[in-house]
């Protein structure tokens, strides 16, 4: 059993809020446990110097944590004057695992900006981002539509991603929360597409190493959770979803 | 007639959350009108170098927005890794104001660090962020109070702050959202105290002057809008607001 | 009676040199007191890229101080490899005050930076800055008339600035030294144009508050002295005076 | 076939040369094909401030490239100012590979500056990195116990590193070079140790997705070869190896 | 003949005004020609880190221009965040400079800090900075006997600085103003002592080469130059001059 | 005698091993002693926006020194975010000694890069980068004319470059390694043509002074060291070397 009495394989409770700021193209406050994170979608027309004339959209991420969505109080990144490896780290993750199921041509010149803002952290920040800002993006791309800016909807899969990990005692467990997370051994978190395709897996010995049964172990168990994220963005999403290619 | 429907010296509605957040000794989320601003108190039991041994507190702030909590999505301090210098003067101000209220003495060696983080601007962002860190450093002190690591309250009065300008076609107003902000030629943000005392006074002709008339009404009309915010104050902090000195 | 001598509403005895440097198309090296400030105005044929085909000027100012300016030396912000809020917040209010009195359709496609560069201290540098400033960017725009290079002048009203504030024991004052400023409980920076009209006010309680009275009376002491400053920059302008619209 | 004509399961040819630089405690200079990389290994007698006093020593790493390893000549982080996200998620990977085969504790307060300078690249230049990375740490373990300061090899096992990906009409192959990583669909990094656990993961669908089984012949691909690379590396180091503990 | 008028050995007219601001502990205005140069130097009653406990003494310098100086505009190295390659070469060349006739022993546990602030250029700054900041330190050390913070004059010899170089059409010529620095295929500054020994000498061809005979010529332009310079400092320094060891 | 066995004028053995790297147009490895630098010249078919329009090309160097070249570990300047003096004074005298030499009209609007990076120091690393990065521009000159880019050798002189210096008990020596110039009194890095003309001297006394006649001695000494480094240089690029002008 869990400290917070869950199931080995039994995600947290999960609630997606969507249109939840007014100016974004695009946002949802993603609650998942304790964890919440504002998850923002921002349509421009243009894509960055490098990519100009190719007929081909952009999608790139930020994410931030407030100073106090911490037990101890952070320090700004704007105060220290720069962004930290753990943050680029997942900008980058944020980014790339969204443009992997986005027809980016479909898309045409633009750059969808993704903000993603943890409001209060319990353990699995980053992959909340993945799962919300996706569903940010699409209500964006649902918008654009809506206006005449864009006649399909270029998103060819449901995202979502979740966190597995080996924590001392309990064994392979599901979602980990803050307190999981710092104990565990082995720390993976797991994107996949609602077909059930990886789209990123990140698996790390936190000063430990594991073994090829203890991966497979953990792939299987976070295909389970997605599943579960995924059926839920759909509810989420009603309507819009039906326009999801594939 | 303002564009909202507003009569000239009539204040945006104005709601807070107190508790807002978890992990901080004290949180609000401010909402006036459509701008939301999430404000923290941390409290750090040390000093900063130049004010050690002196038996003395410290306050001190910071000020961000989200991205995209405007129209237009605005870089990320973080991202350009510098603060703005409009960011500095609110941040300084935000500390400023507080500090007039709280016996330095009474608090002892600690730090506040206050966060205000604005999820949505429409106009107000810094006058929303003294009235909501206020209360969130209330709250923070109560909880310090709890825990038996402080004995009194060490605030001697009520704080709250709003702007009044003055409006073309329209004049004199009070609350400026963010449409009669751009279009104001007079911007004056105010901060009181619960028995009426001006903390601040910032008073700025944009690219246009104001005659002494203009600067009396100005100042009667901030009177009446933070007396009406200070009693909102009041009913938030419940039984706590029994503490406050003075 | 003040430290060094001077009655409640006396002003320091002040000095302006007008073009004090060769390059620049406009300078000035103002002395109020002990403190001294080289006031250049450079003109340049173009705007920022945010104001581009607007057919109007735009005016900025920077403002430093030499290490040794003060009694103890301070680091330079270009060793820092930033620039302080308190730098920041000064620079703004100098650019702002300027361009209240400036019609900058009539400068045309042009921006005027102003840089003040404070080589002593003794209080009141930010209120000699916009005193100076003013008088060197009418000399550049009097040198771009001679020139062909404007047809008017573009200034349509005076400008000066200076401090009063609520000293312990002293009470109400005009014009603070260095000594008196660090004791203020009170600080009120004050730009009015020719004709007495406000153009910023800045009343800062330091960690203290104002009444409405005491307002009223800094405000007051505040007109009275920057009377004698338009006064003064009228005879230092001599001839170029007169081309002041308004 | 591949371009290069291997198998799609051959590694490139791989050359360690020990002892490369004179003053570093270890030094290696490491080549996969025409990939060239410089580690070093150097020991600091002390520990980051906030793991002082816990008897336990540390491990970090630095990655960089020369300015013109590349075909295209690229800035210097110097120059710009900061490390690039691709650089940080490197030298942390690097770091975190490292110590998960190092008992810090029989190290002691002793700190492991790891740099990795290429000075040459033509693909996975982040897993010669850790492969040569690794020798070089041994070797300076192994210089610290000829002079005294260490009592045994604080090393329980091999390490080494690979890439592995699916490539278009080529499929899954082992040892991507520059241009079979630049066409890869799916790009992965694997980290071993020497009994064949693993280490690091970090599989990435390049605007692509994977299936499972795609997932398990890239795994065993990468065990394949990383069992050649530690074979090497045991060769390289000759006696020392028989100090490995484990 | 110059364009000034000047013979080729002559120097410019220079001026040098003592005890030029109040608050510094030695301070200067040096005027060479137009060239026009503020040189302050502070004593602080401890040296850096690298030095403590050697009971030695340390003199480092900053140099900067007012961003007026000059013909165009130059922008701060406050706002551009960072100081720029020309300025270190100078800062380095004057500290270096000054610390070659000083008795860093006799001097004790302090760090002369030396400013030079350029407030109008027109050729030879960084030699005008050196025989200003000379004798503004020199100043500075009469100060601290005369308040018994220091025992003896800590300087062995006199210390100035003048350019010499080879203009088209013009010859090797002495003390280059900004025009003939422009026009120059070989620049060289030269520091030297009292006594007539070198400090420094900086030869560059700008790209041009120059032979060992115009060397000669260079070198015996500057020493009769510098002899000049020196005869000067002693008339200003008067009675202090007595104290100069050596 | 001096500690290495070496006579007073007499080189350290000197290596240059020529297309050292594959992907640059030109490429070294010099060593000289146990200084070891790799010098890159990189060619880019446009010029700075200053330089635009002028027919002309430009030559700028970068200089790098990896982390543990040196006894102690140094920290990367990435990591420090900006680039020391030391560094700069070392990249703008390489790229200014290199433009002497070259016709910048006959290489057209072209940049030419220069990256010198030191993977082993023992003095003389700055005098052994131009040396070095004169043979690498040649190279990746000679690349140029292959390809048909560029159709004459724009190079009109050979250029190298050592140190000398004054050293305790030693006296006047050639090329000093790092424990001479440690202890040197007088440090002299000299930069010659082929012809024997003099492109850059810079002399410094290191708390001391130098006379006239050991400023001679100095500078024979170098030319003699010079002759024979332009002598290997030639011998380095074989029937290259015929193509250079003069």
């Amino acid at each position: 059993m869990r400290a917070d009495g869950r199931q080995p394989d039994e995600l947290r409770r999960i609630h997606i809020t969507p249109h939840y700021l007014k100016h974004a193209e695009g946002s949802v406050l993603i609650e998942v446990g304790d964890t919440k994170v504002i998850c923002t979608a921002s349509i421009e027309d243009r894509v960055p110097p490098f990519m100009r004339g190719e007929g081909k959209g952009w999608i790139t991420a930020e994410y931030s944590m407030l100073p106090r969505a911490t037990e101890q109080r952070n320090i700004r990144e704007s105060s220290k004057g720069k962004v930290t490896g753990r943050t680029m780290e997942i900008q980058r993750l944020i980014g790339r695992a969204l443009r992997a199921v986005v027809d980016l041509k479909a898309l045409g010149e633009k750059t969808v900006w993704i903000d993603c803002d943890v409001i209060q952290a319990d353990g699995g920040t980053r992959t909340a981002s993945i799962t919300g800002a996706y569903v940010a993006m699409v209500l964006a791309f649902q918008k654009l539509m809506d206006i005449g800016k864009l006649n399909t909807m270029p998103v060819h899969d449901y995202l979502a991603a979740t966190s597995v990990g080996v924590v001392e005692h309990t064994g392979v467990v599901l979602d980990l929360n803050y307190i999981e997370d710092s104990q565990a051994q082995v720390d993976m978190n797991v994107v996949m597409t609602g077909k059930g395709q990886f789209v990123e897996v990140q698996g790390t010995g936190e000063e430990a190493t594991f073994t090829r049964e203890q991966m497979n172990s953990l792939l299987e168990m976070a295909e389970h959770g997605i599943g579960q994220l995924v059926a839920y963005q759909k509810d989420v999403l009603g309507d819009v979803a039906a326009k999801i290619q594939g």
